[in-house]
């Protein structure tokens, strides 16, 4: 079996009265990602980076946030069903890195966990999965707390 | 023979009187990417990624802007090159994943035509190359739909 | 030995009284990077991606800046650390691309000496190394120099 690669990137406003989720963990924060699910950038970008690495299709497509069915859906439903075609099509993860670009607050405390979360999705080993945070000092909309971004290679 | 590994990236301005042309496909919208050659930001960055990979050169090295010889170039010259100079070195593509941040529009109803497109170019099979479209969610010139980029990995 | 993938970004705000220095390179302009080390995008993102794909760590988590003992340090000592855990894990680093925004200057006169920098550092052949640097077209802060960025994929 030859080794395929896959890119996946998400982002999505920050604001008031919303969770922030990321790999499924929810993060106490002031703010979190406005979006038609839960806005979990990390399992967006995954979903894609799944996807586009086997040429099936995109997140978009396969859950248009035009679709009731998706409303505050948990996202952790999209990365399943990306697990499972990534399986169907007979091909293995061999390992995931990402960064997820986020002024505040750190991620740190929470990887391992996101980790767990993602492993527990798509059946893998806990080392097969990687994920980091790191600051855009300061810059634009990401360095002013208004938006975060996930960053994902498979 | 080894796996490899390549990554590329373009930006270009969106400005009224320009044609919008992204992997060799011209798609209908009131504004184009502002370029010395034709601004097809997915072919300039796929050029990047595969010449990245063999560790060979980039695009602005081998097709400077400063050259009279490319101004408004069809894109698919660089992309030809690179796939020529990648198959001299003894190396040959197994898959490619991008996704391109633009507003509007939406890519999903050309991307088959773009595959297909690169698939011919570099004479490989459809299957191996992958690219779908986001949004940047309205922040920042490409939110404004100013501006668009492409993130390819080989 | 399976083939793994990790990712890295850098970005540092660019301002005046500071050394430019990019892959262990001091680059003559009026600006350098601001940061608690000597500010080196590239080894930074390097060092991410390379402790990414293995799952180990990253650099904040390693190198913390809150440790004065990191103050103005040459981060060749980051990229020397990764490159031993690496080693110490079993892993072999097959290739590295790598793409830097940056307005101004232009980074292919420093090329050359980055990447033998580099290949001297992790020990492996200067052909498995790769950089090219990118404009930022004039958006935003990188746009204006007054940051850049460091993309990494091994
Ligand atoms: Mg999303
Ligand atoms: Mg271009
Ligand atoms: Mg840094």
């Amino acid at each position: 079996m030859e080794y395929r690669i896959g890119t996946g990137f998400d982002i999505h406003r920050l604001e008031e009265g919303r969770k922030l989720i990321i790999g499924g963990v929810q993060i106490p924060f002031e703010k979190g990602f406005k979006a038609h699910s839960d806005g979990d950038i990390f399992f967006h970008a995954l979903t894609d980076a799944l996807l586009g690495a086997i040429g099936y299709g995109d997140i978009g497509q396969l859950f248009p946030d035009s679709d009731k069915k998706w409303e505050g859906a948990d996202s952790s439903i999209f990365l399943k069903e990306a697990s499972r075609i990534v399986k169907e099509k007979g091909y293995e993860i061999v390992n995931i890195d990402c960064y997820i670009l986020l002024e505040r607050p750190k991620l740190l405390p929470f990887r391992e966990k996101i980790i767990e979360n993602t492993a527990n999705i798509l059946q893998i080993d806990k080392n097969r999965i990687f994920i980091k945070g790191k600051s855009y000092e300061k810059l634009g909309e990401i360095g002013r707390s208004e938006a975060g971004s996930a960053h994902v290679v498979v």
